[in-house]
């Protein structure tokens, strides 16, 4: 039985679902893949939480105990900041649980560094870091000989990045598309049915599948970050937002909408990496797409990518849970796979 | 640099295509995962060649000196046989693709057993033995610390159970469904188009999709090796033939038809575990599908996979090339993730 250390940097809904799911799974883990996962610290922006294996049974905060705010348990340390937990022993992983800026990588970019400097490997959710310095975070993982699990920030519960990295080893990807981002799909897939764009993101709002601000996802920003890492990840390209053509669904004419539904075709926001491109080979555009298309069936908030291949065709993924648990549930499987052969 | 030996048996269609492909992928491989692949033996049903790295520079035959017809190789040597080829030293993994019979596991069974015995890892298209006896395999792998690929048994280039295994760690699967026969599945669509069974079969058969005897296809028993191969794998459990029902689509009534079209579904193959039930739980069921359902779109020679999961929702794969040269994908694959972190 392998007990891991985890440092849980957020307690956000993301950090919240995945402090509950590694609670829920306790048994699982340990009955499938004979690991004995521990939460051992908690941090949030005000201060934190850490529970020595020594000094509290198995070194696990209980459900019961630790609710949904992190300042009213009772071991919570006002105060408590990254540096502080940076110096206790045992901390296998970070699970980096905070939003971050996709153009300064801030807060997370400092802490991700930090983490893998120390030795522990790193679990994200956080796209910014990998956006700003995918390079930098690469090369730091590898010089440090841990590892970097980037589920939870490239489409969460949507499997995108095992399956071009595992199932399609030995081949090589001639290109990527995807529908990334389940807000923009829902409100392209509502006006496709006659609603304005005003009235579609409204819906998706009410629903809380949109931000009250929404800029990142309708804007093609979200979707964006997702390509830029997953080809990063994919191709060991470099790429930075800079390189980007980026395109968002704020400003469709009626013309396009026309033109698509009279052709038969359904436009969908897609994040392309098309390697054969001298230019502009990576790119967020909103796209005309056929029936025979391998994404012309995602529709709604959800979500699917597609992977050209030399010698495999293409192989498409779609499907995923897209929401806080879903996005826990990727940040559990990068860190069960870290420890598996 | 890892180098890694193959033993690869069989060498029809898929084998030719595996050694192939290995011969093309040597830089791929040596750059990409830093690995020298080798296919240092090969043998088929009348003899082989075994090429000792200190005899023959790289001990790898090179793609012009091996051609269609392994006889026709200088080495070759008539009367050499599996026992000789278990003496052979530095052997790493064991390649199989020969045909075997789901019902008997031969020939392969006894190889399996008898390579795994030797301390390789086996890499294998050939579904009998898995069929006929998982739970020995599994259990055989595991006493020897080797390692077993599957997915060229498996529905070859469309991932399923490196998808299940890694994409899904930590979720629990609650349900698998899969059209995962390309030759019924085009002869469905044609089908669907207005042909009739023995008119889509024909074309099948015209077009290569179809064996001369297509009676595994049609009549359901590769979905069904496959399904159950997958489920094995999966759920850690131990079904065999017997546990399942398995129906194909030789004997569809005209009124399942009409029914399906009137009510706006598709008629499919599909091969199911459904763990709720308490009986006939795995199964290779005709089954009308409605556009709502994730494997609608998987039409003609397609396949596609659907993994019903507690926290990641259900997750799709669809794609993946269906041919010799697809299988000989998959089988690389599964050599160069042996040996993956």
């Amino acid at each position: 039985m392998k007990k891991i250390n985890i440092f849980l940097l957020g307690y956000g809904q993301v950090g919240k679902n995945f402090f509950r799911l590694v609670q829920e799974k306790q048994d699982f883990c340990r009955r499938k893949y004979e690991h004995h996962i521990c939460v051992s610290t908690v941090l949030n922006s005000r201060g934190g939480l850490y529970t020595a294996s020594e000094k509290k049974g198995e070194g696990m905060f209980t459900g019961s105990a630790l609710g949904s705010k992190l300042e009213e348990h009772p071991d919570y340390v006002s105060g408590m900041d990254f540096e502080n937990v940076l110096e206790y022993p045992d901390l296998d992983i970070l699970v980096d649980c905070t939003p971050s800026d996709i153009r300064t990588g801030k807060p997370s970019l400092d802490y991700t560094h930090r983490a893998l400097n120390r030795g522990m490997h790193v679990v994200t959710a956080s796209k910014g870091p990998l956006v700003v310095d995918f390079a930098g975070i690469r090369t730091n993982a590898e010089k440090n000989s841990v590892c970097l699990g980037m589920s939870g920030a490239t489409a969460a519960a949507l499997p995108t990045l095992d399956v071009a990295l595992r199932s399609l080893a030995g081949a090589e990807i001639l290109g990527i598309e995807g529908i990334l981002n389940g807000t923009s799909n829902y409100v392209l897939t509502r006006m496709s049915e006659g609603m304005t764009y005003a009235q579609a993101l409204n819906e998706a709002q009410r629903k809380g599948m949109a931000e009250p601000n929404p800029e990142q996802d309708v804007e093609g920003w979200d979707t964006a970050a997702k390509i830029l890492i997953i080809t990063n990840a994919v191709m060991g390209t470099s790429y930075t937002l800079e390189d980007m053509r980026v395109e968002g669904i704020t400003n469709i004419s009626s013309s396009l909408w026309k033109e698509a539904k009279k052709t038969g075709h359904k436009l969908k926001l897609i994040g392309r990496f098309s390697p054969q491109r001298k230019t502009q080979n990576l790119e967020t555009r909103l796209s005309p797409i056929h029936p025979s298309h391998s994404l012309y069936g995602v529709d709604g908030a959800a979500k699917g990518i597609t992977f050209f291949t030399d010698t495999m065709n293409t192989v498409t993924v779609t499907g995923g849970k897209s929401d806080p648990r879903g996005a826990a549930a990727a940040l559990l499987k990068d860190v069960l796979n870290i420890y598996r052969g």
